[in-house]
């Protein structure tokens, strides 16, 4: 189909269809005459795919592309790609303003979790700046701690790399790719909603900053 | 103390604190002379506070404004705060980019999930950004879907809304707001982290995309 028609069936206005071309985030159609390209099924997948990661994703137009090159040329193994996505996905190199022993605080939590695989350092270096805030807002944590989350988080990472199907490489690393990423914005609305309820619920309309 | 001491106590520079004295997210000093103001505990800890959100939580300086505003007068009650807090934090307004079907189909999972507390529509409008990104993408999600997820964060939820304090409102309004903000970088990087060592232990170095 023509660019037009692309638009129309992806509701992706012309103009922002060109700048994904232009950005190398969509690959060029098949020139039909010297200024008109066919776009085909595999266009429009990749649009969709496109606005999904720029919606709540929100990654930036760079992180994309590179989310794109993992997803088109996949690594060796469903770890290997984990490690290049989460790299690529964390800003890798981040990890310099962090002291040495906050990284140590992470990874021994890690340790304690009974997690054997080789730790990413870029997130580890997210985990580290996570604990070092809420440490130094002298937060208090739920009862059982990071290893409450921890716990609960490797279950539900069970049954997500479950999620991953076997028999076809691009399916797999699709899946996985995008798995990482569109279930963060997910659970950080759900986990709005459930605290909004539950503090209702708790508290009702009043509650501990009303007086007597 | 002055505000050399200030910078040596809580180890940010002395330039960067007198940006957040004109930003007005740190209270001004008492004035001891023309050109000198002491500092406070206060001081520190609200220090402390900014580079808490600055860091993993990765706020602007604009949303760290409307969030202390909100610790230093606290509505009536936790629930209203909680309100508060979400509309700040999740950049009220953007709901417009969302077809109403889209909404009401987040209502629905809402409802499903038996949260019975008026949902606040900015982060209604975050669930179902996630939701149609998901779709999108055509993603699929661990058995017991959306709802699996939903129970797990309520379950969450109630703890956390259990870890703040009766006794005092601005404690209450402070573990509220910064447990709101605070654990999400947490549980992004444990998920991480966990995804990574369920997939190393289900595939090995190898895995769908090795060949016989």
């Amino acid at each position: 189909v023509r660019i037009s028609e692309l638009s129309r069936r992806s509701g992706v206005a012309t103009a922002t269809i060109k700048y994904y071309l232009r950005e190398g985030l969509l690959p060029a159609g098949e020139l039909t005459a010297a200024t008109q390209a066919q776009y085909d099924d595999s266009h429009l997948k990749r649009l969709m795919l496109i606005r999904a990661l720029l919606g709540p994703g929100r990654l930036s137009i760079a992180t994309i592309k590179e989310v794109l090159e993992v997803v088109d040329h996949p690594p060796q193994s469903p770890l290997q790609l984990l490690g290049e996505a989460s790299v690529a996905l964390s800003g890798a190199g981040s990890s310099d303003d962090i002291a040495e022993a906050e990284i140590e605080h992470a990874r021994a939590i890690v340790d304690q979790l009974g997690w054997t695989a080789a730790a990413d350092p870029a997130v580890l270096g997210d985990l580290a700046r996570a604990l070092a805030a809420i440490d130094q807002a002298q937060l208090t944590l739920i009862s059982g701690g990071v290893q409450r989350y921890g716990r609960i988080l490797a279950e539900l990472a069970e049954a997500e790399v479950a999620t991953v199907p076997m028999d076809s490489p691009e399916a797999a690393v699709r899946q996985a790719v995008l798995g990482t990423i569109l279930i963060e914005p997910l659970l950080l609305a759900l986990r709005r909603l459930a605290l909004q309820n539950a503090s209702g619920r708790r508290f009702g309309g009043n509650g501990p900053t009303s007086g007597p």
